[in-house]
């Protein structure tokens, strides 16, 4: 069985977040993903609409997926990756080259992260929202 | 078994349809999506951005969803209705009241939609297309 790992925070979750877990389940049997809880994203200095238990249970929907476990620190990746037994790191291709130094453990694979249509894409969801 | 059936075009899938279908699969056991055709919404004047074969491909990622066929024109839903042995027919509240006239077959629920997040969802997803 070929494991994969991504990780996000998978905020107001999108079409584009759908097709990169789609993508990324492909290239293996199993995909487990890291989700960045609420601590973690505001030593980021991010903040997500969602809490982490509303976007876990919106990610517990997506059948491509089939672990979800939190992600709370930078360093937690490597422990990670053994832990589960890892065969392929998977992110967007925003993170290309970032985590090269992962690939003395797993195959590192970077996907394109969303085809060049934003415009079109964010003035229908506009329009869904606006109904 | 209690089998729910929704409709829809799903072009462009966001949280809110994520929200939608697992509240209408909550109301049961088994959950159909007639998904509307791109002939059926040139019809009625639509354009969906991505094609019936590419929605269809991303629904069939969503965990809550079991059945998935076409939708293609308006008359169809009391026959879907009855071939599918449906309980519950689940539409948005942006269509309420519009197909009561189908309480006679099976029960008919209007889920909210969208709470009223519309500007703050659009400009995480904005800043997501944007990166």
């Amino acid at each position: 069985m070929k494991r994969i790992l991504t990780y996000g925070t998978f905020d107001t979750f999108h079409w584009a977040h759908m097709s990169l877990l789609q993508r990324a389940k492909s290239l293996g049997d199993w995909l487990a993903v890291g989700l960045s809880t609420d601590e973690f994203n505001k030593l980021k200095g991010k903040k997500s609409y969602f809490s982490y238990e509303q976007r876990k249970e919106i990610l517990s929907g997506v059948k491509h997926v089939d672990f979800i476990f939190p992600e709370d620190n930078w360093q937690q990746k490597r422990a990670d990756i053994i832990k589960y037994k890892i065969d392929v790191f998977v992110m967007g291709d925003d993170w290309a080259g970032k985590f090269d130094d992962l690939s003395d453990l797993c195959k590192v694979v970077y996907l394109p992260r969303t085809p060049n249509i934003s415009s079109t894409v964010i003035k229908q969801i506009m329009k869904d929202f606006e109904r």
